[in-house]
């Protein structure tokens, strides 16, 4: 099957089978990402409780953990929640989000990748350059590099942590280590909305619910949200980042597997 | 007075008098269920620190309870505020959202369905029947059933816990235990926006706020949303979720006594 | 330099330094605000664990500590955030939500004004007027007041607290103590929308970080907001509440020097 008829198939098979897909995410981005999933097709559950994500992420197909506005007490229930879903078999997502600019980030984000079997971290470059000990331009939450910088960083995350790598920008790296690809779908306005970063990575996160290879999961879920902002940047005639904002989850629903077919923009590197 | 001219008079009270409808509530629907209280006509106010609740609550018309995303010390605030409430004669809806899918959700509507005086549950069928005991086919947080289904689940609730209990779906049920009526209104699109389930119940809260009857006030909110959802529908032309989203809150600030009288699809059984 | 060219100065120093914008703030409104940080032009953070903060704020231009759904932990937060952007002379704004509705959030307020070095107080009459002990009319978290009350208030409180007072209402007043202005930006649409208030925080907070004079940072800010309600409202064409916080986003990115120049309403008293 070619790259592009996999992500077909998976979209279809999102749409038929509405995978449940649990995260515990940020506090900004509970109801964008979840009206996300919900759009695209799968089911979106949210619960964070020490008490209940064991036995939640076993009725989940895929879990997303999103360390966004992290406290102690959410990094012990995605740890709980992670060592089960692996226990499981079940895919687990990892959005390392503002690692390397505070130490309770980075070090959260070193205790996941090394108590859970994290499938695929989707962040952006200097995120992921922080956890590989790579230096990279950070400024906040906002990461600044070139598509050569996203590669190296993607390939050496997905060797040494044994995942695959999904560095976001105006140019998407994924990588398993083995095998690396660049993507080109997407439009700025993207960058002009909060959380579509986290947006990606649920989007991921339901590729690899019914996808097994997380390496064309991952290709798969950034493909499809970057055809959609297109779709919704062409919808929105310049209004402005809060008709865009409406638009995508529109262009969520509406992605097609003719609009893969059209628009996908992949390259094996 | 007639049902349709209670429900009338109880809208044209919700934007006289602006009651005050406080939610304790999931972290993934608190802007948007603030903005369907405020659109509606009443005041949205959100609060769930133990140290205050009970100060807080005797300063509202209603309160909602919603477990969406509970921890221990989140359901410890809910009981607090819950007898202030009941000992204060104020209504108090729960919205026992994922109960039956683990025991944390379980126990800890049971044990508000004990502590405080529950004026109106609604959830969905399979919500309602995992805490009366009676099995249901669920799914993560959706549920699946028939109508009929609904008519036995809301009469065995409302009798088990003497309250009112109000099952959404595609077929709305409100049942007093004596009384039981049928509500058709609504839109498929609803199914399609996170959260259109907890505004339903802070809804149904707004009304409570100035309907002693909360029989007839369950029924007053569920038919307001659901010609809401038609409205929004028509506006909507198919545009897709997002649009629909939007066009929600205009119509829940839109609808008239008016769209109850021409629209009101309820029956009594 | 004339005000209204130093509103526009920050505006263009927003565009082009992107000043960093760190929240700790209410569970309703962190994605909207998040978002109005963006489209204005500003990077918004919000990141609220103990463990932190003092690192997260040493990274920001600005500080914005808002109290709407507030718990023990969380007030420690601010306190300690505040405390550092204080050591490190970064502004600090205090958003008092409710403040005067329960003793927790009065103390929560006096405690941060008294340990933190509070710039700009931006909050509605009832709210600041329960910290200086003027009774007033208050509603929940809403506030009835005439324009006399609001400048009599801001006046007191900014003496009383050596900090700026933002008092926002259908006439905004900001006083320093010694100079106050009226502004008369606006429209009645920003009532229908929840957490506008705290948008105009956030707003305030983003002219903050480019201004180093919080009076006409306050008025900055309010002005660009009342602005942008306008131009969204224009859009609008009375399509109700839902369609004008879409415009509001769209408004915020696109309003302009030439918009300030053109529409600024500001009286210096």
């Amino acid at each position: 099957m070619s790259l592009k008829d996999q992500i077909c198939s998976s979209l279809n098979l999102i749409r038929e089978r509405r995978p449940l897909v649990h995260s515990i995410t940020n506090l900004v981005v509970m109801n964008e990402t979840a009206n996300a999933i919900l759009c695209l097709g799968a089911l979106p559950i949210m619960s964070h409780a020490v008490e209940e994500v064991e036995e939640m992420v076993a009725l989940a197909d895929a879990l997303v953990l999103n360390i966004g506005t992290l406290t102690p007490s959410w990094i012990d229930a995605m740890e709980l929640a992670g060592k089960r879903a692996s226990a499981l078999k079940k895919p687990v997502i990892l959005d390392p989000v503002g690692a390397g600019t505070t130490k309770l980030r980075t070090e959260a984000c070193k205790r996941l990748l090394s108590s859970v079997n994290i499938t695929i971290v989707r962040g952006n470059a200097g995120e992921l350059a922080a956890l590989i000990g790579v230096s990279s331009e950070v400024r906040g939450v906002e990461s600044i590099g070139t598509s050569e910088t996203s590669e190296h960083i993607a390939t050496c995350f997905a060797k040494e942590f044994s995942c695959v790598a999904a560095v976001t920008g105006a140019i998407d790296v994924v990588s398993s280590g083995a095998s690396t690809a660049r993507i080109s779908n997407g439009d700025a306005m993207l960058g002009r909305v909060v959380g579509t970063g986290c947006i990606s990575s649920v989007i991921v996160g339901s590729f690899a619910a019914v996808d097994r290879d997380p390496f064309t999961a991952a290709i798969g879920g950034l493909v499809t949200l970057g055809i959609a902002g297109e779709l919704a940047a062409t919808c929105t005639e310049d209004k402005g980042p809060g008709a865009f904002h409406v638009e995508l989850y529109n262009a969520l629903a509406a992605v097609s597997p003719d609009h893969i077919r059209s628009r996908a923009k992949v390259e094996m590197l």
